[in-house]
């Protein structure tokens, strides 16, 4: 009986259990089981993923992509680019390793180039019109790259045409106060200006130049400023290190404005219309032409006249004189004047974009976009392959998982390859242009990695300060190339940090003021969350202003694999740590930003204005206190926010109240954007990152406005530092509105 | 045995019973079961809760909400505009019918008002200077209501202060045209032109005016435009009918642009910069007055000078002849003048927006607003409070349903009692300026009822095409008043309709292209899909221009209900078709906006154009092809986005997937803003419904363009034309792309 119990429990036991799991796994739950989607709309970034990305970046890979992306020289839609773009689309479009979708966009843009029928010259001409010297037009020969005939000659692209002719002064960097400093000294009437490269823009040289009646200028990189002085080809310079050679020339776009210079905020397609040229604002009014530093020498050590000043001496072995105007007695040049002979002419050219996307799999119409530009002035292998040869190494490994079925983004992620950035970012602008709608709606951020790598001591970052937090996070995740048992974090901490009231040490970001690369339209004109990465120098080592082979024919594969990263270690640092920034953007379930931290950044802008305005201000009865309290406003809807995430219970949450909070923090740049308050700046419209010239770091429409109101005492210039007031106080309040309460 | 076995079976199946029960109800399918949001997230309109909706709006509710907001003058920032203030608080912060939340928003606001202490005069005098008539400044009492001391005497608002005194001349509408034509017999200068309502904007009459030299205007509204002719307050205008005795004044404010005049795109708080008042553009420049038209004609019948053409006769028993200048040897006014003395005030003051929410359940970062002004000249019974008591039934409607727990919208309702629109839509443009952003990436649409009801004859709507669908739909759920069987659908197509290419015949509705009402700042500033209702009147049965007591003192609640709508039942009707509007677009799973009538008036505009245009601009090598492939692309995107909403298996879609539709529908319209495009109009962006001059149904930037272009045969009118084409291509190109795939 015991047994036959037992048994008839146990059966029963038994049945119980077949029917508790037939009623769980056997019937379906009408009405109330979960719908097929639900797993995927929860689904959050996978750190196993992102280990397996960055185990599969590789260095290799990377190098073998610059050898192939500078085979020839590629400047924007030349022969040379077409080459590139065909290697872009096969790479996107290859059936094992590409992207869902790639394509080119062309739009028709507005080029300057030399003119091989009548090269550029620059002479030294006597009283009698004799030659007596003429200078360089292409950089010496080390290795065969730099014979290559599609090696374009020295050119300041937007230079107008002439033939220029006269006694050569020295203006320094050509600064406005440069010029102005060397008009107490000499007549500047007629003269050629010789300046060197820094301290202000390209074409600010020539523009601040001809008010004061300079008829043209040249412009070279002093040693000073690039080669910590060395000088010579013989042990010094490249091909024995990375310096510049004596007679390396910094090509560039001679233009202030960004984007298609003849159709501003439209993308410029066939049909659209275009300004006159005559109403190009911001290009050179006077021929300009960049040489090398040996010529440079040569005509500066000749200089008569006064001995400028400290600050403005070079590394030449001469006193740099201001010029009597032109030579001295003493020299072989004496009554002689220089001559420019500029016969650039300007071209209406067909430039690409390439697009490739990875279509997003629960979130398609959020996107995030990576970039960089193609064209190069010469080879270009670190300005901009060095970029591209990661963006392609990141493209490969992430499109095998795509190819191979074993991973899709939560959001979409489109690349560009954009064209002819060199001229002035055109392609990555027009492509905002055309796309303005779209893109300012449903961009969650950009990433741009334009020059991969300067040198291989450092990170170096740039951003919205709410992107800062994922750079971090990325970072960490990253071995600092070269240094076995430390992060990339770690490592660039060492260089470059702050003491943040949040978080104690870390990092220290830089803003993307200005419009240096392919973010400007991105950051200034569509307001999207931004930022941009590289591995650079040791600031404390060197003086170089930038790495010393940028824009000229030595910035070769050569160059960039014995000089700037042996190996591609740092490449591939770049490439892991964008990546994972990449797939942490698109793949996170809430985005990784951080607004706490862009009330830090508001915080110190406006700690900044107090201590530099506050008390002038007041005298003329405009109020900081609507600012103050736009910012305290923003700290607390930023708290408020991040409470508020704190307190999700992310998996269970209704996927509308994730995307909620994900357009509040996707949208928050959206918030400074002011159409009108930058009437005279070309797609400037973000209110915290306009570039300024104050060169404060602080509200720069405040501080640019102050600066010419101090200076002017005009009423109406007062008028308008209130004016930059309400319109800050007015965004910066808006911004914190769009993070409360939703409604 | 077999007892046992029965037993044994029927306890094992007993037990599978109970095993099958408890797994599946009382075990959670982990990872699977279905999350307590997902029944919220896909919940669709309520028909059954709209059906309760329309019959529970009461039209005696309405008729006491007008009694209550018309009891005294509520003229913006006065006492009586502060008591409704109050109302509406009390009103929307009801514990048994109010919103969730309400309050108001004060904004220091730029208004112009008549000096008690400098009344304005218009008389005539003899060259002595004696006054030989006096014409009226308020209306004639026919009811206490014109007995109250705070009817505002008649006054145009924001003309200049000033004492001009002159001959008189008749200048017809006083449209450029107009002046032109009049000087082509009477020397203007130093003349007063006497004008009527009608043809040309208020300020307008004036600004065209001051060229010609003439120094003062009086504006009345002629019989002919407004009473059918009808003139004798005996027995044929009110009290007796709805038609304007001779006194009556139409009020107005005379400025040109809409939103606070000194701080353009700054909400107008009290510390925002403002511009200097001389700074403001399009005011009058010359004093300015409205009289009644019982003045007008004893002015008017003594006029010298020729007769007038045939289309400037108005309905007084005499020709109206030009002047002059002055008038006739036979009047008694014989070589008088008119004098008009004009003290208006300029002044900064408070202004309210009453602001209400109905939070959304599901999404409440989606708003749908419903507005309407608070503020009117005298009482304002039809203008505004018609529109006002109906908002006010659908709030407590709808409120009474959220207090007592039975609803909640899916998406966030706000409502506005906006302040100060008579002077220019000021509390809405304030409004949409401080909250730019947050109202840009989350209106839906917004609903403008102002005047509910001018007349009961049929309904009448404008608004965006996409938009049309839903109002349809309302229409076609509410009686027509007084006809019991008719929908309000079917009446209104009876009185003006269209055919389709798709949906065969339809009512028509009309375009958002002015700044006629609140409406201005949400269409033309923000780009949100708007619309705006009210019941009307029989054109065929009345030349009215508008209802005739239209801003004079005789606009109360005795007319309202006497001659406007008595018993209610068109107010009614407007309440039941908005609040259904407003309720299908804050509920429904999917919005119900349909792109492709949005194709339909692209199209329709496109064939105007090229009809008008193509072969003008085919000889000034300007093509069209771009634009008519921009609107093909438009018609294929929105053709694919309905096809994809057509397959759609809506209740099972992921909730995102059915957000991304919706942000497509709802962001379609902000496609096509631009902010530069219209440097000269203050807060117009929207390519396609910004005022045009040109009166073509037909792009109006282009449509203004070519017509400056044709008359001046400039170069640069021409390339402003090809601007315009770009312009309009892009837009319609970038919204197609928004409505293509999200990626």
């Amino acid at each position: 009986m015991l047994k036959t119990l037992l048994i008839g429990f146990g059966c029963s036991a038994l049945v119980l259990t077949i029917g508790i799991l037939i009623g769980h796994f056997g019937i379906s739950k009408t009405g109330s089981s979960a719908p097929s989607w639900a797993s995927d709309v929860v689904k959050d970034v996978d750190e196993n993923f992102i280990s397996r990305f960055l185990s599969e970046v590789d260095n290799m890979e990377i190098e073998q992509n610059l050898r192939e992306l500078t085979k020839v020289p590629h400047m924007a839609t030349t022969e040379g680019d077409e080459q590139t773009v065909q290697l872009m689309l096969k790479r996107w479009q290859d059936p094992e390793t590409g992207l869902d979708q790639a394509w080119r966009e062309e739009y028709s843009v507005y080029l300057s180039f030399p003119d091989p029928k009548n090269p550029n010259q620059v002479t030294v001409v006597n009283a009698s019109n004799s030659v007596l010297y003429t200078l360089r037009d292409k950089e010496e020969i080390y290795t065969p790259d730099q014979e290559d005939p599609n090696v374009v000659p020295s050119y300041a692209a937007y230079s107008p045409k002439g033939h220029p002719k006269g006694k050569l002064v020295y203006a320094n960097y050509g600064r406005a106060s440069d010029y102005k400093l060397l008009n107490e000294s000499v007549d500047l009437t007629g003269t050629i200006a010789i300046t060197r490269y820094g301290g202000a823009g390209r074409a600010a040289k020539a523009i601040n130049a001809a008010p004061y009646g300079v008829v043209g200028v040249l412009v070279y990189t002093d040693p000073y400023d690039i080669n910590d002085g060395l000088m010579s080809d013989l042990n010094e310079t490249y091909p024995h290190s990375w310096y510049l050679p004596p007679s390396g020339m910094e090509r560039g776009s001679f233009n202030t404005l960004y984007g298609d210079l003849l159709t501003p905020y439209l993308a410029a397609k066939d049909h659209t219309y275009r300004i006159p040229v005559e109403d190009i604002p911001g290009l050179p009014p006077i021929p300009i032409q960049p040489i090398g530093f040996q010529d440079a020498s040569i005509l500066i050590c000749a200089l008569d006249g006064k001995m400028a000043p400290d600050d403005w001496q070079g590394s030449f072995e001469c006193p740099y004189n201001f010029g009597g105007p032109g030579f001295k007695e003493t020299s072989t040049f004496k009554d002689s004047d220089v001559k420019l002979d500029i016969g650039n002419y300007d071209t209406v050219k067909n430039s690409s974009n390439v697009m490739g996307v990875i279509r997003g799999a629960v979130e398609p119409d959020r996107y995030v976009i990576y970039g960089n530009h193609r064209d190069s002035w010469v080879h270009g292998a670190i300005d901009p392959s060095s970029g591209t040869s990661v963006m392609l190494e990141i493209t490969r490994v992430l499109g095998r998982m795509v190819k191979q079925g074993k991973w899709r983004p939560r959001r979409s992620i489109i690349f560009g390859s954009w064209g002819a950035e060199e001229f002035g970012l055109i392609g990555s602008a027009e492509y905002t242009e055309q796309y303005f709608t779209k893109l300012s709606e449903r961009s969650v951020a950009y990433i741009n990695v334009d020059i991969a790598v300067f040198a291989n001591a450092t990170l170096r970052a740039s951003g919205m300060p709410s992107i800062q937090n994922v750079i971090f996070t990325a970072a960490k995740q990253v071995n600092a190339p070269g240094l076995e048992s430390i992060s990339v974090y770690d490592n660039w901490m060492k260089y470059t940090n702050k003491t943040s009231p949040t978080h104690g040490v870390i990092p220290r970001i830089g803003y993307l003021t200005g419009a240096g690369s392919d973010y400007a339209a991105f950051v200034h004109y569509l307001g999207i969350t931004s930022l941009d990465i590289s591995y650079t120098y040791d600031r404390t080592k060197t003086r170089a202003r930038i790495y010393p082979a940028y824009h000229t024919a030595y910035d070769t594969f050569d160059y960039a694999s014995k000089y700037i990263d042996p190996g591609f270690t740092s490449h591939q640092a770049i490439a892991r740590t964008a990546g994972n920034v990449l797939i942490r953007l698109a793949d996170s379930l809430l985005l990784p930003f951080n607004c706490g931290d862009y009330a830090e950044t508001l915080e110190d802008y406006l700690k900044e204005a107090v201590a530099q305005y506050d008390e002038q201000l007041k005298a003329k009865n405009i109020s900081m206190e609507p600012i103050k309290q736009a910012v305290a406003s923003f700290r607390k809807a930023a708290s408020h926010l991040h409470e508020v995430i704190q307190s999700l219970d992310l998996i269970n949450e209704s996927p509308l109240k994730v995307r909620m909070i994900n357009d509040q923090l996707m949208l928050l740049d959206r918030a400074f954007l002011d159409p009108l308050a930058f009437p005279d700046k070309y797609a400037f419209r973000h209110v915290i990152w306009t570039s300024s010239s104050a060169g404060r770091p602080t509200f720069p429409g405040l501080a640019d406005a102050f600066a010419k109101a101090a200076a002017s005492e005009q009423k109406t210039d007062w008028d308008k530092v209130h004016y930059h007031l309400s319109v800050l106080t007015q965004a910066i309040e808006g911004a914190a509105h769009t993070l409360t309460n939703t409604i």
